[in-house]
């Protein structure tokens, strides 16, 4: 495989959106191809599976839920992804399995280690290059999701301290695998960390 | 947890369905509480899941749909199979952890050691004190489908080679926990059948 595979990970409302469309208009400006991809969904299945997960009513246990994501990441990593990193494309993914690992992991019920190894079997042990971590406090995030007109989903909903502990654990993966993240403070402006990203993207593509 | 967990195997029209319902009159005429069940399916969550991996059309990664019939498992196990044994009952279920490594494992190209961990870990190990092996070669069990009205699954469509090593898979299978399995022949008449079944149960619950 001759592509980059880019993630964002972080709590809604942290920015990743508008980030990865920066990025994205940088690196074509720079010739390369690039792929916007997002977990759960990025394939018609994917889609279906990211309804059930996020916006079906009713209990859904946590094992289940945690082999929903994983399903949607095997079918996305197998059909899209991986087609992509092959061309030698550059993805740029909202989310990953270091998502699973904090919301299902460190967030709810489960071993982290088991969510992980679950992924990791799923993506035939795929990693990416590179893990941008928009780091935002708690209440900063629900601010900017108050403003934002959409309902809330399953997870968004959750306490904020549930959102706390996410927030904690993301922290705990990237002091693990420094290498692969990049920490960066989603309060700064855009501008500033675009600035950052695209300085670390740089360094990665040469 | 202090119920029966009794599952049955076979590829379809090896006729589980009918000795599922003379067992559950048996048991049941017997003063046992008896839940019929099924996977996939068996959930409100799972008949959506069902619906996903045996009627959609495309494709579905091989990693993905192993995970999908686990994350089915994990919810149907969670929330009706464990509280059924808590509670005492005899749970009877149609496929089982055996049918994905049959199917999945060895009727397709994963790894099946891999297939059935995955399973377990859905299931948090749990596993049938008995499990009913229903053997019928694979051109009688294409005659019984073949006169039933009903239009072909994702999976019974498959080529009559994919049948046979399923058959094979699930032969092993019961080679290896000849304490768990009995193997009994499907075209058996439908009273020899169920007369060594109920022999089987009743030492079981005895």
């Amino acid at each position: 495989m001759t592509g980059v595979f880019i993630t964002f990970e972080g709590g809604d409302g942290s920015g990743k959106t508008t980030q990865i469309e920066l990025l994205k208009s940088w690196l074509e400006e720079r010739g390369h191809t690039v792929v916007v991809t997002r977990e759960p969904g990025g394939t018609d299945l994917g889609n279906e599976l990211r309804d059930i997960i996020l916006h079906r009513k009713g209990f859904i246990a946590p094992r289940a839920e945690a082999l929903l994501y994983a399903a949607d990441r095997a079918h996305h990593i197998h059909t899209l992804v991986a087609p992509a990193l092959e061309r030698g494309d550059v993805v740029v993914q909202d989310r990953y399995l270091d998502s699973s690992v904090a919301y299902q992991g460190a967030g709810r019920v489960l071993d982290p280690t088991e969510v992980r190894d679950v992924s990791l079997w799923a993506t035939e042990n795929l990693m990416p290059h590179l893990t941008i971590l928009l780091d935002v406090p708690a209440d900063v995030a629900k601010q900017r999701q108050d403003s934002d007109e959409r309902a809330y989903d399953r997870l968004e909903a959750e306490a904020e301290d549930f959102h706390q502990r996410v927030r904690e654990s993301y922290q705990r993966l990237a002091d693990a695998e420094p290498e692969r993240f990049v920490i960066l403070d989603g309060t700064d402006s855009i501008e500033e960390i675009h600035h950052q990203i695209t300085q670390k993207v740089a360094t990665l593509l040469s």
